[in-house]
């Protein structure tokens, strides 16, 4: 990180924390932003001086008003501007000039209203960094600290949310009152909150870095309408979970697949810029989520509870439909119902009646009161097979349900394993909801949602004990040919390249291509064939063609010369025939690759994360099911395996049923330099190899067919 | 429906709508179910008669109270029998003797407490019958009618639900107390409310026909624990839905996979009874929930709204972050977002500001107020390329929440299309959600719920303009043929036919097998190949062996007769050395069917469902992807196809990528015969044909390999 990146970490400081604060742009107008915005900071009861700036006013809500920024006589740390987008470059040029470096602007009419707004945008950067001042916004909601030592509602939010270890950044700003909305009624607390709007200086990145060594935060969680610099929100995530063990969990909006109709290669027609996005975020260890809910029922069990160690969870209930939902969504998550000890066995057929099920999940009964679930949960806590507790209540004439909800509090707070409840009903239950909010007990309506959440607790663990993996570094003793390959066809205006030239691009990379010549007649070809070894096959090259196979340019299976001589004429008259203009340089004679599996693989250029590589079987697998798997380049080898398992038909080439295993290492190998050349050679829009053919496990793997698309 | 079937919905009859009802059992102790029984039905102003029978007590809550029901002097419609397991059963005679034939028994200790429970309950059953006694229950919550005309609570909920137009049926009690208490937060409400425990008497299906029937009930809703007879449920949601159009959701838990180690079968052991249970519920058109937020977001869809008639939706917003998350839940459920019209377009454009989109999602933008939203929903709902909408609501600071609720409910009142509504947030936009509930407006707070709500409604509206198909009468002459064979194998106490058996069964359903003869000298090998036609398979045949390729037992591709006679001694040396016990029939000879397609279609018995057809992709389709589609047998012809269609592979068949279309006719007809022949022969148990080969179109298909497993 250096320069600006470096600067707004400083800068965010005093965002977050400052001494001062001026609200420039300040007015008494109720029902106004500037208005809304005085009056959060005063209504927060801001641990700091307030310093309205508006011309024209003697004071405001009782404070003395200043006409400019620059008649404040004291140190101001934070500029808040709320004057309209017309003048705000003015308000920013004057906290350059009092020497404000952090500022917020909350006013609207940017980039969201189109050319005029980029402009003004554009303006505002440039005095950014004329002064090396910072800047959230513009069109934002503001920001929100909780820290009681500042207390902090900079923002149009009807009131200051409860303290807590959530952090919250969003690019959208009307989601933020709503998710305020929500979190108050399930008594959730943030650390901070953030409304980014068009991230014109500072971005989500930034504000990551800086709650990544937040005290207050425990979780970081974003709303994201758009990813600007994929590889830097990715990079960002793994130092956090790195270096903080905070989880990063995100909404990412606009799943919807755009049409795909521009992609030059199957990779391309096949990444998705959302699925992409899907990879990349599992790829960097985010957790994504579909929705407000799942984001903060994740949200506070990261934030209330210890990570599990293991995925061994104990289910206690008063009923045992409900025990039943939650074995199933268990079950569905991965999780394991844990096998109780006879020692907790005993422990609980001694506290429950008869009719109790004393295994997994346990039944308390309907008519348990707050001893008997205090027995269970005592008894299944300090089994060493349990690493995590689900405790569900259905309220019954007899169920004392604070005292409950007292035990489950006391049950968690004495024992370091997680513990969740869900409390089924709604006001019937609400007084053991409150308890156990308050005690920072997650607290869920339905039981399934327990499993979901105690599973990507489990593997969030899993992923901070896993040593981080490194890119392979490999030496390419070619890579000078593979620039002068790349820089020809460039010259050539072209925008993909020749089989020959793509066959050379991937040798001098270290692929596994078949020995090949060019032949210009049929006494070449047959030649040609007895030099490589037969059985061979003949391919036309021609610039003009791009699906060989369509107009009769590929013959399979030649075994001798003299077939290689009649299959040169045999190509060369039916191309001539299907496209009569075509130039053709001649035909292509590669020994035949003997049988195998064919996987494909490829590489595509996301806007957002840069090369990706695609990894599938052939075939029917990527054509009908589109089993692909996708990692956002450069791979590590641990990476590159895990693409290959990751697709579903993975099976075929580790030998299900009877069937061989196939050269896996050989994929990786491939995968691998794959990865390296498309960092190394921006230039590579898309490509496609495809079949890549695998042998059986030690005999390697052949590219049978490539496909390279250059330029923008 | 026949015998006690009917006798159930004639006493069901009095069970809900009784002029006077007898607590059986009842007692002055609070806190105990007798006494929370006979308050409930005081406390929820029942409009006949209460008479409580309580040996020993004059009077219980002030009402003269009976020693025995049959002191009763007036007429008692309906029983509700609050005793101890143990003596329940004399109150039903005492029942019986008064000539009370309604009955529900709230007392627990029967089946769920095993053996002594199983015989008390068939004791209740064998007095039900002798004096022509329905009765719901045992181990139930009891009953409640909303209806004011008779305004019944004879259950231990605490208190009455509101009324309402959705009919509820559990089989867990206590499940009950949480969807009541859920239920009166979202002020839903009900028409009949029933946990019906142990159904030992009246099940679920006779529940479901007298709702059927009930003019209070728009929807009906199960809980169900256990199926105990899948056809019986599968007809009765078919003939709710085609006799009165009401919709049938279903939570049904305990869809962890059991284990399947016992199957004999593929396709044994690829039809969990939960993947059955999936396909069977589909196949009756009924809607399958998996929890229950999501059984009451589509219940009040279906209670309030009318069927969408297309699939095109508007969604209306203040804020573009839910409105983007909301079209992305709309093309993931299979939405179209409307194209609005040009006059809507204009219409949009002179009531809303610049900034807004005018498209769909409409954005009216954050600061809009009541006013915006009527004339958005105006232009949209009159739309005629709009068939539905959502209307997104986030909190601003000057969003008038309650105004643009009205607005909503007025706009759904005025025009007859749906409309749902997500108003973002909890408390802040509390009396705006209460505003849509009294007025029957479906709100959920994730705009995304209302996307699987409009599909679940669409779909519904399609599956109600579907003629209903009738399963295929086929004439099978070889029927008795089947018979003899099927016999005779049974007399052999095989639990498996051999190969020669099957094919022969399968030839007398018309099944394509090709023709063959069983040889027993290599000389008879060779006659026999020359007979059918070359190139010939040859399979050793005997009953010791299943599986024929593991031990040399198969040799394919034989091409003349002299490499049928040489083959003869191959497979019968192989075969003697790997299995030198097995006792040896012969060789089968059969012609080579040529390359195609395989498939594979087979059957098992489901315990609930019965006769399960499967049908899949061969290979590593089955193996791989489980990509199987599941029906109930019998089938209908478009049934069938849709079975094949429904497996992702389809488009193998179905020609894609320039593949040749396959013989799908001859799948078709292919499950007929297996779908018939299932039902026709119990005692076939399981039966595999694996591969069906599939030619081109018009050249139809052909059995490969068959097993078929008999006996219990």
């Amino acid at each position: 990180m250096g320069g600006r990146s470096e600067l707004h970490q400083k800068n965010l400081e005093k965002i977050f924390n400052p001494q001062s604060v001026a609200i420039i742009g300040a007015n008494k107008k109720k029902g106004t932003v500037p208005f809304d915005i005085l009056y959060g900071i005063l209504k927060g009861e801001f641990n700091g001086l307030i310093l309205p700036v508006s011309p024209g006013k003697q004071h405001i809500a009782g404070i003395k008003a200043y006409k400019y920024v620059t008649d404040i006589e004291d140190a101001v740390d934070l500029g808040v501007i709320v004057f309209p987008s017309t003048v705000a470059h003015m308000a920013l040029e004057q906290c350059g000039q009092k020497g404000i470096k952090s500022v917020v602007i909350i006013s609207a009419g940017f980039r969201e209203v189109g050319e005029k707004g980029v402009q003004r945008e554009q303006q505002l950067l440039e005095i950014a960094r004329k002064y090396d001042i910072s800047f959230i916004g513009p069109n934002c909601l503001g920001v929100i600290n909780t820290d009681p030592q500042v207390s902090l509602n900079a923002s149009f939010a009807r009131q200051m949310p409860a303290a807590g270890n959530i952090g919250f950044l969003s690019q959208s700003g009307a989601l933020c009152t709503a998710v305020l909305d929500y979190a108050e009624a399930k008594g959730i607390g943030f650390s901070k909150f953030v409304s980014f709007g068009n991230k014109a200086d500072i971005s989500e990145v930034g504000l990551m870095y800086y709650l990544m060594r937040d005290e207050q935060t425990k979780v970081i969680l974003l709303y994201l309408e758009e990813v600007s610099d994929g590889r830097a929100l990715m990079q960002a995530a793994r130092d956090i979970i790195r270096q903080s063990g905070k989880p990063v969990l995100i909404i990412k909006s606009g799943r919807t697949r755009e049409g795909a109709s521009a992609a030059a290669s199957h990779t391309g027609s096949l990444a998705s810029s959302d699925e992409v996005c899907d990879a990349a975020f599992e790829q960097a260890g985010i957790i994504r989520c579909e929705n407000v809910e799942e984001l903060f029922n994740l949200a506070i069990a990261f934030s209330y509870m210890p990570l599990p160690v293991s995925n061994r969870i104990a289910i206690i209930t008063n009923a045992g439909g409900p025990g039943v939902l939650a074995t199933d969504a268990a079950v569905r998550e991965g999780l394991e119902l844990a096998a109780f000890s006879e020692e907790t066995a005993r422990k609980l057929k001694k506290a429950l009646p008869n009719t109790a099920n004393i295994h997994n999940p346990v039944d308390v009964i309907g008519d348990a009161t707050a001893d008997r679930y205090e027995a269970a949960m005592e008894a299944v806590i300090q089994d060493e097979n349990v690493d995590g507790v689900c405790v569900i209540l259905t309220p019954q004439s007899m169920t004392d349900i604070d005292a409950i909800a007292h035990q489950v509090v006391q049950a968690a707070q004495k024992y370091k394993k997680p513990v969740y409840a869900s409390f089924m009903g709604e006001a019937g239950v609400g007084s053991g909801i409150r308890i156990l909010q308050e005690n920072k007990i997650p607290h869920y309506f339905l039981p399934e949602s327990i499993s979901r959440v105690f599973s990507a607790a489990y593997r969030f663990g899993q992923l901070l004990r896993q040593k981080p993996e490194q890119p392979v570094e490999m030496a390419i003793p070619g890579r000078p040919e593979a620039e002068t390959i790349l820089r020809q066809a460039a010259a050539e205006g072209k925008n993909y390249l020749q089989e020959s030239q793509a066959v050379q691009l991937l040798k001098a990379y270290g692929f596994p291509v078949q020995k090949g010549h060019l032949a210009t007649s049929a006494e070449e070809a047959a030649q040609s064939a007895e030099r490589v070894g037969f059985p061979v096959v003949l391919k036309i090259q021609s610039e003009d063609i791009l699906h060989k196979s369509d107009v009769g340019g590929v013959r399979l299976g030649v075994k001798t010369g003299e077939e290689a001589r009649l299959a040169y004429g045999d190509i060369v008259s039916s191309v001539q025939s299907h496209l009569p203009e075509a130039r053709i340089q001649g035909v292509y004679v590669t020994r035949q690759i003997p049988e195998g599996t064919e996987v494909i693989i490829g590489m595509k250029r996301d806007a957002s994360f840069g090369p990706v590589i695609l990894f599938g079987l052939g075939g029917i697998f990527v054509e009908v099911f589109r089993d692909v798997s996708f990692r956002v380049a450069p791979l590590g080898r641990q990476e590159a395996l895990e693409m290959i398992k990751r697709s579903r038909a993975y099976k075929v080439l580790a030998g299900a049923r009877g069937r061989r295993l196939k050269d896996v290492d050989g994929i990786v190998d491939a995968l691998l330099r794959l990865s390296r050349m498309s960092v190394a050679h921006p230039e590579i829009r898309e490509m496609d190899i495809n079949p890549l053919i695998v042998l059986d496990e030690g005999e390697g793997c052949f590219v049978a067919d490539v496909k390279v698309f250059i330029g923008g």
